[in-house]
Formats: C-alpha cells, sequence, structure tokens
C-alpha cells in the first residue's frame, strides 16, 4: 500500500511527460495551432475534427512521438475563433485533457480559441457586467427539474422597478444552456455593447433546446421532441420567465433567435407564434422550404408579415457551402416578394465565430 | 475531399463501437460501477484514480477489450458520492467521454456519482430554487476579469428591500469556482434546508480559491499566492459583493468556510481577521499547528475567542487517514482547553460526499 502511494506520486511529479503538465494548445502569430499530449505507449495519435473551415482538407493531424512519449503536431494557418476538436489515441475518441472544454457534440468537447485579430467585440471589457444566472425550475412537460441560463443586464440589481425587453437564444445540436454564454460569450456581447449605447439593455433567456416527454426512449433526439420543445417554451419557460424576472411580458418585447438546430426552432416558435414573438432570427438554420406554404404561410403575404414583425433576421456563414447558398436564396427570394429582413454574411462556416457575430449584429438591432 | 466526408460519416453512424455511443459508467445495485470505452487499436486501457475510499487498494482497473474494439470493466462495489476518476489509454492519462465532467484536478475531469441510499438531502427536490448567478468583476490585484458564483436564496429577487448574510465557500487544490455548485450540490442543500425552516436564507459567494499577481510565475501554484487570494478577498471581493447585492455588511453576518486548500484558506483567513468574520468552518483542511501560537495565537485564550466568535466549526471524513487523526485531535485539544467549536465526522474520504455532509450541517448551525 505504501508502495503504492509512493509510485503514485513518483508518477504525479516525475515522470517527464505527463499529461497535466502538458500547456494545451499554444497558437502562433500565423494562427498555427501546436497540439501535445503524452502517450508513451500510444501507436497513433492524432488530432481529428479540427472544426476549422480553413482546415478543412486537413481536418486530421497525424502527431508525432518524442523520446519521452510526448506527441505533437502543428496545424496549418487556422481561421480565427472557437474550433472544436477531439484527439484520437489509437482509436479512441476523446477530450485533450490540456484544453478548455465546452459542452458540445452531446459531450465535454475540447476547443481551442484562436484570437481574432480584427474582432475583440466578444472579449470582457472593463465595462459593467452583467450576471448569468443559473435558474432552476421544475418542468410538468419533461416532469424534470431544468437549469436555464439567464442574462441579466448591468443596471437589472439597481432599477429595481424597470422592465425589460427578453430575447430567447437557443444553443445548436449537441450543445447546451451553456453554449451561448460559454462558446458564444453572449454575456460580453451585450455587456460592451450595452456600455456602448449601441443595444438596448434586454434579458437572455438561454434553455436547453432538447426537451423530452418523461419516459420517452431518447431525450436528445431533437427531431422527435420539437413539438415538446416549443411546447415546453410557450406554455411553461415564457410564463415562468415573465413571473420571476422584470420582463416586459408582450409581443414587442419579446424575441427568438438560434443558431443552427436552434435556428430551426428559432423559426418554427417564432413565425407560427406571431402573438408572442415580434423578432425573430435563424442563425445557419433553415433547410429548403416552400416560401408559400412554409410556417403556416407567414412568409405569403409580405404586407402584413411586414406589419406583424418587427425583425426578421437571417444569418449565415459564407463557408457554409450548400447551406449558405439555401439560406443566401432565401434572404434574396424573401426580400424579392418585399418580406423585409436583415441579412448577416460574415465569412466563416458552421462555428462559433460566425454566430457571434450574428448576434452582435442582431443585438443592435432588437427592440428599436 | 467527398469520399473523406462519406467515411466520416460512415465512422459516425456505422461503427459499432463508437466512443459516443458508449452509455457512461453504469451503477448497479451493489454500487458496482461498469466503465467502458472504445479504444479499437488501444493495447491496454485502464480506470485509474478512482477516488473511491472503499476501493482504494483497487482504483486502478485494467479494462478488457470485445472483438468490437469496446474495452470495459466492473469495480468492486463503491461508496456512494462522487467520485473523479480517468482513463488511461496506452499511458495517456485522459477523461472518459461519455462521463460527466467537472473541474478538478486542474482540468476537466470525469466524475461518477454513486446514488446514495441513506442521503438525499443534496438532490434537488420540488421546492423553490435560488438562483447560482455567473457574476464578472474586474479586479486590481490580478488585473484580470475575474468571475464568481453567488447564490441567492429563493426569495431574492421578490424581497427586494430584504439584507442577507454571506457565507464565503471556498473549494479545493485543482479545483474551481464551479466546484461548490456543480460538484457539491451546494445550491439544492441550501434550497432544501430553507423550504424546510432548517437553514436562514443567505448568499453564498464562491470565488476561485487562486489569484496571482500580474505577470506572476505560475497563477495555479496555491502555496505562493495564498496572501495574494487574501487581499484579493477581503480588499476587493467582500467590499464588491457588499456594494453589489443586498448583504448584512457586518462581521456578525459573515461566514467563511472552505474544503481542503479552501478549508486551510478559510482558518487563516477567518481566524486573523475577526473585525470581518465571526463564523468560520474548514472542512478536511488544517495542517498540524501549535495551538499557542497558530493564526496570531487565537486559540490561547478561551473565553476569549468564544467571545469572538459566534462559530467554529471543523470537519473531516473518517476515512481520511493521517488527516482525519489530526483534525480529530485539533477538535480534541480546543474542546479540553474550552474553545467552543462544533466538529463533523461523516464516514467517507477525502471526497466531495463528506464536504456536502459538512455543509448541509454547517448550513443549520450558521447566523442563528
Amino acid at each position: 500500500m505504501k508502495m503504492k502511494i509512493f509510485l503514485l506520486f513518483s508518477l504525479l511529479f516525475f515522470s517527464p511527460c505527463f499529461a497535466q503538465l502538458m500547456p494545451g494548445p499554444i497558437i502562433d502569430d500565423d494562427n498555427r495551432i501546436t497540439f501535445s499530449i503524452c502517450a508513451p505507449e500510444a501507436q497513433e495519435v492524432k488530432v481529428i475534427n479540427l472544426s476549422d473551415s480553413a482546415a478543412l482538407g486537413a481536418a486530421e493531424y497525424q502527431m508525432a512521438v518524442d523520446a519521452d512519449g510526448k506527441w505533437s503536431v502543428t496545424t496549418k494557418s487556422c481561421r480565427a475563433g472557437l474550433h472544436y476538436y477531439e484527439l484520437s489515441i489509437d482509436g479512441a475518441r476523446v477530450a485533450d485533457p490540456a484544453s478548455p472544454l465546452y459542452f458540445g457534440w452531446g459531450k465535454w468537447t475540447s476547443c481551442v480559441e484562436v484570437p481574432d485579430k480584427e474582432l475583440d467585440f466578444y472579449l470582457p471589457r472593463s465595462v459593467p457586467h452583467g450576471d448569468v444566472r443559473m435558474h432552476w425550475y421544475q418542468s410538468s412537460t419533461t416532469a424534470t427539474a431544468r437549469k436555464c441560463l439567464v442574462y441579466t443586464p448591468p443596471e437589472y440589481d439597481q432599477n429595481v422597478t424597470q422592465r425589460y425587453p427578453v430575447l430567447y437564444l437557443q444553443h445548436g445540436a449537441g450543445e447546451s444552456e451553456l453554449g451561448w454564454t460559454m462558446q458564444g460569450k453572449a454575456n460580453f456581447i451585450f455587456d460592451n455593447l450595452i456600455a456602448d449605447g449601441r443595444a438596448k439593455p434586454m434579458l437572455i433567456v438561454m434553455d436547453s433546446g432538447y426537451a423530452a416527454r418523461p419516459n420517452a426512449e431518447n431525450p436528445h433526439r431533437p427531431r422527435g421532441d420539437e413539438n415538446v420543445f416549443a411546447e415546453l417554451l410557450i406554455q411553461e419557460l415564457i410564463p415562468m420567465i415573465d413571473s420571476q424576472f422584470r420582463t416586459l411580458a408582450d409581443r414587442n418585447h419579446r424575441a427568438i433567435a438560434g443558431l443552427s438546430m436552434g435556428g430551426g426552432q428559432a423559426l418554427r416558435i417564432g413565425l407560427t407564434n406571431p402573438e408572442l414573438f415580434a423578432s425573430v432570427a435563424t442563425f445557419s438554420g433553415a433547410g429548403r422550404f416552400d416560401p408559400d406554404t412554409a410556417f403556416d404561410g407567414v412568409f405569403k403575404d409580405a404586407v402584413a408579415f411586414n406589419s406583424t414583425y418587427r425583425l426578421f433576421f437571417i444569418g449565415c456563414g459564407t463557408l457554409e457551402g450548400n447551406r449558405f447558398t439555401s439560406m443566401k436564396e432565401l434572404h434574396e427570394l424573401l426580400t424579392e416578394r418585399g418580406i423585409r429582413n436583415a441579412w448577416s454574411a460574415p465569412v466563416g462556416s458552421h462555428e462559433w465565430q460566425v454566430w457571434r457575430v450574428h448576434l452582435y449584429e442582431l443585438a443592435q438591432l432588437l427592440f428599436n
């Protein structure tokens, strides 16, 4: 037993290659990333699924090993922004123990943040910060305790009689209610814009887009549960938020937005419930649909649409391939039909840097 | 390129052994845990450092592989509570991709929660829930933006003129400000006790116990930075909390507690700053010290101590070995000297289940 403890301590402190001492991803001036991990007995170690569009042709990087069992590789130059990735160690797909982890891809996933030399709107500045509250509530739809995150603007606790508009903001598939804060930096984006007088102080409600009825077979299969989430949002989440926070509880002061899967949810929920939402935004999230019939035919009558919706926002990264093509076509088609919409097309792929830009632009348009 | 995408999709959907489809740790009725991971090309896969005291003699479990490359093992019966662990894949120490991860051991670490058949005080019940706020502030001590977590009791937003006592609650080495919420379930412990009328509604402030001056060499070396954290807590954190939250801003309504490293911090800060704290608690955190001279001789005069401190709380798990022995001796020595102290000794090791019990007991004694 004593020998065991001694050996454990030896391993902890004297091994020249000890995973926890790896520095995590290192980024050079040309946005090349060096990854490293200790795997003394491994045969093959790779960086896989590095979700960086500029590196798509080489999204997988074979690592090389040194005499101490430390594997490492330096990538090509990568785009700025937050990239998910995994390591493959002899075929096992795992997180890099030296990286920050965020919940994405249905699990805690390694991320590397490549600083952007041109954009800093999402970095914390020395301005008043809003809180992000973990707020628990009991759902009768799912028969579970759920946690949503609620951003309250910096002044919320001081102006105790003031009421605020609300943005419901949804994450993408495989992510969670944490996504817009941890990956998206939504709170810092709003802190900065509010400090500069460029966004209205508002509440942001970020809940999980997954909801299943009790005893549902797979609570994380979004397609099957879409109606359950919509029901939960409308019948439980909105009334709960309106009763427990100082909201302006009317459609003119309520917006819904989301990215990817959440963008689809925002469209479906926002455009079929005009009595609840006057502003709707989709980021990289809309399949092809028939504009005459989709969403109860909401796009059929431009005059009616424009008088119903204060803001309709469509965003997609220019490097998202077919998705970009179809969302750009949607924007153009709607514009042609006289349907007022805001269009955001930053250079980037299906990644958080694009969605941060979308949110930054949306924030400045909301509730004006 | 197209072939590459096809292959990726094949891998994602058709591989019979795909890490993300592993179910995560499965616990049977006898508290045996089955771990599994897909690692088709690996030579040796182990569960290591499973921090369960009952299994200490076998904290390492060799896994066996099946024809699909799925490795698995079932442990001996384990103690109830939250256990950290790692996987070793051909010598690489990584998190289990199928497990929940919490920040511990200086990184995001796998955890398995073994339900306790006797204790449920830390599980969410259908009672009013307090929020846990992520609260950012700019520190001039560290010259960084810091995030602390603040639990506000369920009634906080309704009783907008009410002021509350404050517990400063610190995590252990390698953990973060998230520890007491994610691992410790401090918010649910208080929600339940407050609902039952067994704890006073109070604020709980949970900050990182690590603080380094700008350009310090290693911001995560606690010993070297202890004074920096104490300075930050006293000069910045407490005044910030007292100005931004509705606190009862006096020593009688301010407590400090912590576990392990944080228990040492609570002792040093709480017992050398009686003008700030009237209640001090240490969980599994106190070295041996000379009671005549330690903490500016605070234990020398029992009458003075007892009139200064409303509550002095010492806790340690009975299975913590030398640590338990020395903390029990401390409790007995102080009691012998007439120094009033509360003693908590649940069965358990240096683990969160013990600290949850300590907090549960402390909560019922605080500010009475």
